[in-house]
């Protein structure tokens, strides 16, 4: 598998790296565990789908600093020769807990622990909460949209308005993981396997005389691929146009496969071209429609009873448009043998190292999570957290995109509809174990 | 200078290339222009700083398929071994006409318009479209920021929280174009010799016994470079802990150059902590805040009369969080030596190869913009567009990020205020040239 590029180790905030050389230069090396969470603040979402860790761990297990980012570092006058010696030789070495993607979780429940000496610990930070914080929005939002689509295809077409090339590349393995058929994204379909779609623009229309013209030539080149693009002029003239194509089609043994509306009142085209396919007798021919859709207008239209077979969802869920970013945090929780808490206002940590148990009815069905300490026993409750990396080695192997996409939707299946409104968050019951309680007394 | 890592030709829409195969079947090579701008649609925005074209030009120069992108492309069984061969000896051959970047436009009007054999013309319109919508965008709301900070610094402290690497990276470029100080992203401080800047976090304050201790332990290890956070424990009693090292700081010669609120009622905190400074004499101690700001969050604490030298922005800015995508989109106005114009419901496309002038009073303030056709001449009007490439070669060297930055900054003086308002969306007079609207009754 091809990756996108890396990151490397100066995608990170300067602070980072000054709190690193005053740790070294007083000798400070002990382990610190920091614990990854998203804040319920203002949250407008009542779940999350972790996802990202497999960049996280590739990055991790080639932490190092090449020789050309030492000299911009020294270029910068902030740090001594010895300590740039000593970032030469960096590696990651630490440990990591962490939910395997496709987990559902919650707010305030950690998606992941790192326990490293401190100046590691610190060095990633900026890299981890941009890789996990991105891709469990997208991914959350995905979720969304797949439950508003009731078992209609949905396919990722926002490569053109994504927050730039990374978060493309990142969105379409990011809707695949939450159940979406393919993308139009044809690196991403190179670099993760996912399936690729896609058929004509305005312009190809355009470019020919007239549109019935477009759609012959359209489906000489494809015969078995089509799917005809029906708004450029007026989406019922399209229509028939495309149905007179399709019959030609036929003629020679090819079937249409489709057609994709793409602006107007999406619920009342999609009836009156649905209807026109019928009455010729092309009930096979499935309509697309794309142009805005995301969870809300999916829901919306649906609603109206729309006959839309596979939804086209770009730019509002590539952006996450309702909700563009997650508080996500990256808080020390351990130092030295003793558990650490912040008590700025209006932003409280859980202290110490940590474990997230989840109970199920015995259908498997999801009851309420409890947030322990690492190590104890909660009596029913499977921990969500594996430990994912040892020493800085990886622990297993990462799973396929396909395996991911699998557990989640198998979880998914598990979470009771009434935490999947669109419209409400309803908040899941997360509870904090005896234990946990007392050490935050404690402290 | 290290860019960050290229697209690629596989950075598009799987349409583009089936759309390619057909033209490519069908022997059609005609030239297409197509013309790049924003819709006006549910705008929030009064004006758009045009950024990411060094980007554009940058892949353009270097287009075309590397053998393995071929290779998977072959594998998706949908293209013709003439066609994946056609590919291979593909170069970008067109010419582009494009705003510098740096220049402010409005809607509707063309930032950029591409005349190349169509297929060429096609192939590129994601990554054009992405590349310019996201640097035009996070650069127009960092411009809001600069205006409503009223001469005060801003930092990008966005990294953490921009949707992936590559937004990170980007975020800061265009915040800096816009005006701001430095950013806290080390990675683009050394790929685009950014100023960068940061001091420390919560964590390191929790690392040491006492606050004291921290700040003591900084200060050592940067005596000349020293911020301090106040708020880990209590921002009021972390003013006074920071006088205290500030005197012990100053009495080996060193000066504090600031301490960083980042919560708590900002305007409130930062009055109390600007006294407790000035009654210890140290009066150029600069209060520095994060927390959440925006051009909205700047202009109430100033509002407020805080007494804040300079801002970290993040988040809200790095994702544009309250406008996280710009309708901007790419279309065939002209084809085998005709104007096109497409005409779906509330999608209005301006036919024609054209041109946008700009039109000042004597001290070069703004008055109005004409958008013409390319060729035509408007009276005291001074063309936007420049041609900056032709047969795929590159008229002009990349200006420098620092010239682009002055440019900016020249431009933006000479723009009303009216239209820099961060609550309303002001109506700059755009207006069309009788010849282009003349063209538009003719099709």
């Amino acid at each position: 598998m091809t990756k996108a590029c890396r990151a490397g180790p100066l995608f990170t905030d300067l602070y980072e790296l000054t709190m690193a050389a005053s740790y070294y230069a007083h000798r400070i090396f002990s382990p610190a565990t920091f614990s990854l969470f998203i804040r319920d603040n203002h949250l407008t979402r009542s779940f999350f789908v972790a996802a990202g860790l497999e960049d996280v761990l590739d990055e991790l297990t080639g932490f190092h600093f090449p020789g050309q980012d030492l000299e911009y570092l020294e270029t910068t006058g902030l740090f001594s020769e010895e300590f740039i010696s000593y970032l030469a030789q960096l590696r990651f070495s630490g440990d990591m807990y962490a939910m395997p993607e496709g987990t559902i979780f919650f707010a305030n429940e950690p998606v992941l622990e790192v326990t490293a000496p401190i100046i590691e610990a610190q060095l990633i930070e900026t890299f981890v909460l941009n890789t996990i914080g991105f891709q469990t929005m997208v991914t959350s939002k995905a979720a969304r949209c797949v439950h508003a689509a009731d078992d209609r295809q949905l396919i990722d077409f926002s490569l053109r308005r994504t927050q730039g090339q990374d978060a493309g590349i990142k969105v379409a393995r990011s809707t695949y993981l939450a159940g979406f058929a393919a993308t139009s994204n044809v690196l991403a379909g190179k670099i993760y396997d996912i399936p690729t779609s896609g058929t004509m623009a305005h312009s190809y229309i355009e470019a020919f005389d007239s549109e019935p013209e477009a759609f012959s030539a359209y489906s000489d080149t494809f015969p078995q691929h089509t799917i005809f693009l029906i708004d450029t002029y007026d989406t019922i003239e399209g229509a028939k146009n495309a149905v007179k194509v399709a019959k030609a089609m036929k003629e020679k043994g090819n079937e249409l496969i489709g057609v994709r509306l793409d602006s107007g009142d999406m619920a009342d085209l999609s009836k009156k071209v649905r209807k026109i396919f019928d009455d010729a007798g092309l009930i096979d021919v499935k309509i697309f429609a794309s142009s805005g859709f995301d969870e809300f207008k999916i829901a919306k239209v649906l609603s109206e009873d729309a006959k839309i077979d596979a939804f086209g969802v770009g730019t509002k869920v590539g952006v996450s448009a309702d909700a563009p970013y997650v508080d996500i945090v990256y808080k020390l929780v351990h130092f030295k043998n003793r558990a650490v808490r912040k008590v700025s206002p209006g932003k409280i940590t859980l202290a110490g190292e940590k474990q997230v148990f989840r109970k199920s009815n015995l259908n498997g069905c999801y009851l309420e999570d409890v947030i322990g300490v690492r190590d104890e026993k909660v009596s029913d409750g499977a921990p969500l957290l594996e430990k994912v990396m040892e020493n800085g080695k990886l622990l297993r192997s990462n799973p396929s995109l396909q395996d991911i996409r699998d557990r989640f939707s198998k979880n998914f299946s598990l979470l009771d509809e009434k935490y999947k409104s669109i419209h409400d968050k309803v908040d899941y019951p997360v509870k904090l174990s005896k234990m946990l309680k007392d050490l935050q007394k404690s402290i």
